[in-house]
């Protein structure tokens, strides 16, 4: 069979996939076994595996690729907001942890716990532990402590603050119920560590990195999302306020992408952080702490995946275009490879958002239907696919991520290098609307318990996981209503939105007065 | 004081401290006291810290930026030559660890071990330890094993090798003796895990990443490196043969620096990464593995640094150019800072191998003398000061890290940012040029036994660490000899150079046929 017809032959297939009931890339479907679809789109777009460490994943080039790319762009962020880089020790001395009582209490449960310094022949041809160890050591589960024994040395007057620390590094919670980028035993993350002389500068760092998140989800990740301040319930152990990123996923769900922590002066007490202020009298420092994780690959694929598989926003993508040569005899080769190879030259030297081009040439012998459905699953942008005749007419043949598999439109090659920054916004515009759009779609103000109740209650038995979406509802700021409705339904407010908007109304559940809507939601 | 006046009076300090026995930055100094002099360096160019945790250093932002610009630079060679990076899970299973016998001896005598998965309420208001694992974990003292696990499922067919992957992380070696940067319990490192089908291919890449670490060390560190191979004593746990670059430091010791291993199909037969050949024919697959780690930082200091403390290589300074405005009054104040932000905000326009001119205006209300010391022992390649008479005359005052502190210019500030990518150039070659000609000077072919011994015995029973240098001298390739010289001496063969010249010559030791000289060094 000759190329070309191979490709026609794929477009029709294509053309039936879409049709209702045809089978498409990702079996099952969002809408068949969505916990499954993420999965399925997880493996074929070779993400991540599971290792055969207990909760610990493997994340394979095409998704490091992503945390990549997703780790350069923020660290630029963080660093034009003054912030720097270093790194601590991965292991904390139990004593530490016993320092500050809430924040023990909040990740005690959950942590590797380094007993011993060696593995001896055991007799048998194996291995036994020894060498114990006079004080265990915990593997960072978050860093505050270990941190604040060092910020506790490097602050001794107002002159050293602020003081703007940024760590990248992995961090371990022994989670019980794992899932891969969403919930892991060890995962990768950055965690911002900040000192300063007064509660409003904390703070004003505080909401200053919440909106960093905000501005990065949206502008790289074309992720919406609503900032806001979490519930007493759900704040980081230790912390007096817990602000976070909420976003919606595409079964309605929210997905926490990023926390902000004000810490007041409690871990700036447990650590002994103080400093001289100006008039010459020691205080008690004011600490904040912000991180993302590789959970941001899990929100991304969530958002904006298909049944054809993953969708990457081109900003973050690892390849922009992949070019898909296609030709029959070896003289249709070299002169389809040299036509190819010269557009890419020339790609290559272009930019998009400040980074040069990023282009991948897939030359393997397989089937050419094959190659074209194994990018579309992997969610590359733009794919180009270049035969004897596109050659011959300075052409080219261009298939969207953004839009429908069959939808490949010819554009002249000229036309399609110069505008190719342009195309790429346009994409990564287009992802983000409809992320916007849907969750538009699926936010309702609700104001009657009983429509609260039915929004949030499965309408199909076998698939709890089909329910109204986000309600935007009243809330009385009491505890137990935010227990009732999480007992009665497994919703819990996913925040109290920052972007404040005065409203009289009534709690959902209790009645009582209040004067801002926050948002209900089920949730990873 | 008026801030001319305070410059001129520091640089007469300044001459005065480059007069012999006069107090320089550092004390002690090399020649005073090298392992010491190491350990003030890291101290006043604040690199990094003792933590609390035994043998794990906190590295500080200006010692991680240093990491930030080897790791992006080498990490951009790696992926010219073919490179993926992936990430792989922190902790081993101890019965990964059990397959391998030689690898095994190797390394579990140096290792942490994960016991437990959580703590516990003590009620005695501390926490124990509680959660026995079945199986022990090894917190990954190198990670041929566990990514033997993933290779072993992600290679089927020669379809897909070769497999070349990369890892930026943690490793933990419990360390007896550590030392910063050179030898810690955590240090962070990359680690090459490449899979072949054939035992030529494996060899090729081996050698090949070999070739980039010496290149990085040549035209990134400044570092004159000599590539060779490890004897058999030296190998790494489980290889057939390492390879390895060596450099000399200023107390004309050895620091092995980089490491490249041919790991033949030992690994791949321990972890069943096998394939299918053209043939249809199952065959195990050849690995390889090789790394470099925050140890160049600790070589970086030790092969620049002089007794006024860090210098920096241009090409991974965090900080090209720091400059110092200096005024008296505020009006005096502002001209001079506005003068000096419109020169800074050229600059970083301008690009230096390729990457942007990094430039910090430091405007803290400090002494400008010891402003100036700070970043002289920070290792900053260019100091910038600027006064209004400087201003008046479109000057600046020009201080180069690879200069006497007091051999300052003045410079028309159009000709220094026309030229600052080649006076940059300039610094990184001289510094390169300085190692190159201590380690020449400080090497010696030596063919008498009695001159060998003498070359590295101590010529000051206080100072042991006085000695030769490197020498080149004849081995017969017989363990005992090397044995024997390590015993008498502390001398180890560094490597046996890959650039060959057959010589025909005599073991120093048993006086036995040799045809190639070997390193012969005091180490780290």
């Amino acid at each position: 069979m000759n190329s070309k017809k191979k490709v026609f032959i794929q477009e029709i297939i294509m053309e039936n996939s879409m049709s209702k009931n045809i089978k498409t890339a990702i079996t099952p479907t969002r809408t068949e076994d969505y916990p499954e679809w993420y999965q399925q789109v997880i493996k074929v777009a070779d993400l991540a595996e599971n290792s055969d460490v207990r909760g610990c994943m493997v994340i394979k080039p095409w998704g490091y690729a992503l945390w990549e790319n997703i780790q350069r762009n923020l660290d630029n962020m963080f660093k034009e907001t003054g912030h720097k880089n270093a790194y601590f020790p991965l292991f904390i001395p139990k004593s530490f942890f016993e320092k500050e009582a809430k924040h023990v209490a909040g990740f005690a449960k959950e942590c590797a716990v380094v007993t011993h310094s060696k593995l001896e022949d055991d007799g048998a041809g194996g291995l036994k532990v020894a060498g114990e160890l006079t004080e265990p050591l915990i593997v960072r589960p978050t860093s505050e402590t270990i941190i604040g024994a060092s910020f506790a040395r490097w602050v001794q007057s107002y002159r050293d603050l602020p003081l703007l620390i940024n760590q990248w590094a992995n961090i371990v919670r022994w989670e019980m119920r794992t899932r891969m980028f969403l919930r892991t035993a060890e995962f990768l993350w950055q965690e911002g560590h900040t000192v300063h002389a007064t509660r409003e500068e904390a703070m004003e760092e505080t909401l200053k990195m919440l909106s960093v998140y905000a501005t990065f989800a949206k502008d790289y990740l074309a992720l919406p999302v609503i900032e806001g301040e979490k519930t007493a319930s759900e704040r980081f152990p230790g912390a007096y306020n817990t602000y976070c990123i909420e976003a919606m996923m595409q079964d309605k769900k929210a997905l926490q992408s990023g926390t902000s922590h004000f810490l007041g002066q409690r871990f700036a007490t447990a650590s002994e952080i103080k400093f001289q202020n100006k008039e010459g009298e020691v205080e008690y420092a004011w600490t904040t702490s912000w991180g993302v994780s590789t959970r941001l690959i899990g929100a991304l694929i969530m958002a904006h995946s298909d049944d054809n598989g993953l969708v990457i926003p081109p900003r973050i993508a690892p390849e922009h275009i992949v070019f898909i040569p296609i030709y029959k005899t070896d003289e249709e080769r070299e002169a389809v490879l040299n036509y190819t190879k010269n557009t890419i030259k020339h790609l290559k030297k272009l930019r998009y958002n400040d980074e040069y081009i990023r282009v991948h040439l897939d030359d393997r012998d397989i089937n050419n239907g094959e190659k074209n459905w194994q990018w579309i699953k992997k969610g590359v942008p733009i794919r180009v696919e270049i035969g004897p005749r596109d050659m011959q007419n300075n052409a080219l043949f261009v298939g969207r991520r953004d839009a429908e598999p069959r939808d490949k439109i010819s554009m002249n090659c000229d036309d399609f290098c110069k505008n190719i920054a342009e195309i790429l916004e346009e994409i990564q515009k287009n992802i983000y609307d409809r992320a916007l759009k849907f969750r538009e779609e699926n936010t309702k103000n609700i104001d009657d318990t009983k429509e609260f109740y039915a929004y949030f209650t499965a309408k199909n038995t076998e698939k709890p996981e089909i329910h109204g979406g986000f309600a935007m509802s009243h809330w009385c700021e009491n505890e137990e209503c935010e227990t009732k409705i999480k007992d009665d339904l497994k919703v819990t407010i996913r925040c109290i939105p920052l972007e404040k908007t005065i409203e009289h109304g009534k709690c959902i559940i209790c009645g009582k007065d209040s004067t801002q809507r926050v948002v209900f939601a089920k949730s990873y």
